[in-house]
């Protein structure tokens, strides 16, 4: 089953570049969370192709219609204000633009507005050719041949529309409840280095709402997404000019959550470390994440690293929000290593899908020089959807017994 | 989560009655396994409403589309003939119509054509009626009152429409690697028996695909899905009484399972016979579920209750092709009992939600007299499905090394 | 993976009939409640053969030892007074007889006193003849030969205990959160039926805890495990007789919680209806299973089976405690019907595992004459891991910032 | 539910440090794998503190004692000569010593020779104290203060044996079916670092047997398990240093599998990238984990990374044996950075789990100065678990008709 996150809360995902769309079912919601179809839009269109300067030229709508999970007794009519859709010329079933969760699955759809297969004759069949880097000649073999090949079919970063859509979901439920926050901040591309982390602004204590808010204006506004305006001017120039060359740039994103409650996570094989790790080390392209402090503890002392502890808290965070995989109430901090992308258009050695040996060079297509651009808004889903479904594990152990009556 | 079978064939399924529509992903199926959305569409034909002359008025489209998951490289055209769809006025985009799967995650969607929520301000906020029988009242405080009550919301029968949909690629499945078939058959409405059971007519041997296209040939053509055409007669006249008479009846459904392949199925926790114990009697309205003799077993003694065993198979199936949950290859043989509908028009005893008593009256709405017409499809499904996915972890445990080959 | 319950409250069963003994892991039990190794110990007790005057003549000590999970940091002493055991000749080691839940797995085992696997030579190897009823001929080709067919192996009610272990732990917990307490009932032996069942006991209302010590009480003094002693007295002789002309007889065994909080279960694919139906119609030798008013619903109107509502509860519980697959606060009623044992002493018509033909008769070995004698604390226990598991899950969804405090 | 792995293959682990033992369920080891103790009792050994000079001085026997799903059916005596073990004075039970997997539960139990409560009376209670870089406090307020903390409790590194154990299980299983092996090799202790890898000697060709072998041996016989002699030495004075100062360090450990079969791995949610990245960087004390190039890959250009590819295979490792998180054949490679041992002697600032403020000193208690020099064969454990479930879920989706016959 592909599942991001669970048992408690979880995100179904199914959908391939070129296909119809991508369909989400996000599982596990408490009833009486407040769900606005704006807001999973404005985090969709964060992730979206076109949404920066730097990412691919591909134009895509990408707009969410939400079909079920949620409910306003009280307003019906704005409740049924999202788009409208119709199928087989059929007539039109109005969708849901806000309302409340009713605690049962949310289902999400993000229909493709343009699938031109016919850009992508060079992949199909035996003969197809095999571009470096990606998925194509092990999802052929492993499928028998039956493989969606276009764009990257289902192993395109389209796919991450449904971390998102969940993602969305996960943070409405977290900030009513704790006023957790999610951020994400590029802070390497290629070997240009961010000066400016966000651990280091939360490390003495957390935000407020405020704090987050002008945190968030001041990406929005950025050339990429960082908090280092002179970063960000010298990796736009980098990648415009390697775009140029024909060639594609690794980075780095950090990503931040605020606000996090405590105690959340069990320890060791379902530990919150262990599913962040999977979580967001398992993104499309990341090839390495690091918690805390990450590699830099390597070269610590113990009595450098341990952080200390006073009765109002840790006084550093080296820990990364977490120790023995349980949340401590400090920002939850981690970094993700993302390759170059894999396709380029200089030439390299490769092969057709039946083996036989050519020279690859692309025809047509579009693609991001540099994956870690549009990664934020995935990394910060991720890590809310895995903190979400610990936080209803957790809240499992603490039994009420008001919250089990109907007769008294 | 709300997943139907798995881990390895599971179905996800989200959707309320009254809401836009129904979303279903099919997680599992084989690649290279020929899913035609037509196969599905008649499977759903059979779960609609006004399928047949005694089940609700209600009479809904239910056209389903496939956005996910199938492919085919040879024939793109008639690929992409489903039923294209627009949304918010956008492009229209195909879906699709037939394909191969491609091992990732189908996924379906069914459309509400009408969501009339006017007919439900009976039930609606702190005052809202509760109707005796159904989950109104629990789901009402379950879900601290953000439920969706229409027409039972997700708890609705038309929630079934995912096993269906499932069901089918499990169907598509399994008819291509075994020629395995599912039908059921009502044996019971009200008082009323009927005196033919699959299970006698599976008896003796397996039946050739050209009997099972037969006997669903006449199931189809019955007054009611059952092979025994006097008793059909008979249990339609009642249902039309008893329907007029302001009342509602239960039924049994039989459904069985033929060209089962034999080892299939984990002992214990994880065994068949628990899985299909729970998927079956976990259909709505459902309060019994029995295996082969079933509750019959009970007055038997051992020497007459154990099947002799011959060279070429098990002489009789008192077992239900099961033994220690392990398939034998004999039928699958279950049989389920539903209580009388719930909703009827007749006066009862009852609160509001917020505990306050009342005399209960229906205002308006449709229903089905006897919830066993129309529960055999979803039946059928959901056996599939649980097979499908036993068939999957048998196969898992037994590893070829030619399965994994790449470059020799 | 064989789980039982779960993915919150779930029990791991590992173990062999006549291997070194039973091994189980609890997970979820919450922290803080009181484990007693006694209270497993005296449920233990309940299913050894031996325990009653009909079971197998087989005697085995089951003696459990706990060793992991609990923890009492006020009396290490009385924590540690568990059987002491010793690996290899090694030094002793102390288990635990009593202590508080950590919210860690609970680990427990149960040794096997004898393993005479010379009994079972009649069963070995390729020409070794398989039981009729049982699993010996499916599970040989499914594991290629590898099976365990010692006594059934892994298939015998001995894995059972875990289903107990798992059970016990779950019922300390419901107990100390809720009262819950959990009965059986053995309500018919072959033709033979109980004139008294605890539905009806517990018809008008909920029992207070002394109510339920006295039914236990009469309950362990039986001639066989049910309410009704005339019954009781008739079925023992039925039993003797059938045992001595070397057959084997049926049995239906009622299961019912009382004192059961409300609101507990997910609708559909995870609601307690579908776990229940099939953990209880999963166990061994079952072939049928009801809930509430099971099969009787059919023949009954709708406004008959409609338990009426008043705003102190249901009137009355044909819907067995459950609706909507979403507990009521009634009792939970299910049935569940047993084959007759068979394992027999009469001839048979059999196979070897190799399929030549034979005429099966018996060599030595042992057998309870009616499974359903011994299953009650079995069903209860299963009853039980899925209460607490869907009590679990229902409290994941009432999030209370309370619980999630740390340095405030 | 403490998982690793699955859900397929998969282990379940219970038990603390100074309780009676460590209990370990694996589940899904296909039948007729041959299982030998001594070769877990290998691995073990490996892990257990003592094995080698720069490790805690606590010396464990740590033998283990397997207690159900191995079986031989040829050879009875050899199977049950394992360790005996009695359980409250009473008779000696045999357990496994060698036998074929039957593709049930396995279970196997390691003891704990020594438990002296009394090293941990300064962690005791709400006045207990706090040890900076550990679980604590979490665990304290997490559970409600009934947590055993005594030597970390369930926390602690000794609950790896469950990894180790079920890891063994699952090379068992892959070196059969593939030739695959697992190898792991410190590569850096503080600021020190190797100038020899794993992934360098595996870069132009998988091993043959014998390489890995002679490779096993080498690190066998080294200071600290490293395939660099100097290093080896350097870093080994470095630890005896920094532990007579009181402190501890960092270290990282590469871990590699050779003859991986290809084709493994779902893409996106269950891919086996994101289940590695998760398994490994979950372990205790990890802070950071790489595959392929890691981190590397950020400074390079696309035209520099993408291994080329040729007729007989892909020309590097960059990708380190995954794409799209499926494998291609070559080694599967991973480094894990690890903090510096939390437990040091010097003092530090730090509470009581009341949040009272006290200078924190070690009474008493052993440690490893670098907890890196014994997480290899953990590393290599769950890489090899994760593998084993990755291969059985490839598996599943090949369906051959062969496997499911009876009678024919």
């Amino acid at each position: 089953m592909e599942i991001l996150g669970g048992p408690l809360f979880a995100v179904a995902g199914a959908g391939e570049s070129h296909g119809p769309g991508i369909t989400t079912i996000t599982f596990g919601c408490p009833s009486g969370i407040r769900i606005e179809r704006d807001q999973i839009q404005h985090f969709l269109n964060r992730r979206r192709p076109g949404s920066n300067k730097h990412g691919t030229p591909r134009n895509e709508a990408d707009q969410v219609v939400l079909t079920s999970g949620v409910f306003d007794d009280q307003n019906h009519d704005a409740m049924l204000a999202g788009p409208a859709f119709s199928i087989g010329g059929g007539a039109e079933i109005a969708t849901y633009k806000s309302g409340f969760a009713t605690g049962e699955p949310i289902a999400a759809f993000v229909g493709s507005a343009s699938s031109k297969s016919g850009h992508y004759q060079q992949f199909a069949g035996p003969q197809g050719e095999v571009r470096p880097g990606h998925t194509d000649l092990v999802k052929h073999h492993q499928s028998k041949g039956f493989v969606d090949y276009r764009g990257g079919g289902r192993s395109s970063y389209r796919s991450a529309i449904s971390d998102v859509v969940g993602g969305s979901i996960a943070r409405a439920f977290l900030a009513e409840a704790f006023g957790t926050r999610f951020l994400s901040n590029i802070v390497q591309v290629g070997s240009l280095k961010s000066k400016r982390h966000l651990a280091d602004v939360f490390d003495s204590q957390d935000s407020s709402a405020t704090d987050v808010d002008d945190l968030e204006a001041s990406l929005a506004a950025s050339e990429i997404y960082t908090i280092d305006p002179e970063f960000a001017d010298a990796a736009a120039k980098l990648i415009i000019e390697t775009r140029k060359g024909g060639d594609s740039l690794g980075g780095i994103v950090e990503v931040i959550a605020v606000n996090v409650p405590p105690l959340v996570g069990a320890p060791l094989y379902n530990s919150l470390k262990l599913r962040l790790m999977g979580s967001l080390g398992g993104l499309h392209a990341a090839r390495a994440v690091e918690v805390g402090s990450g590699n830099d503890v390597v070269t610590r002392l113990g009595s450098e690293n341990n952080d200390s502890i006073r009765g109002d808290g840790y006084k550093s965070n080296h820990h990364g929000g977490m120790l023995g995989g349980i949340t401590t109430g400090r920002p939850l901090v981690a970094r993700v290593a993302f390759k170059p992308t894999s396709t380029i258009t200089t030439a390299q050695k490769s092969v057709r899908k039946d083996l036989s040996e050519i020279d690859y060079q692309l025809d047509k297509g579009r693609h991001d020089p540099c994956v870690a651009i549009r990664a934020g808004v995935a990394l910060e889903s991720r890590m809310a959807i895995e903190l979400a479904n610990a936080v209803l594990q957790h809240q499992s152990g603490r039994v009420h017994a008001d919250d089990f009556k109907l007769f008294e």
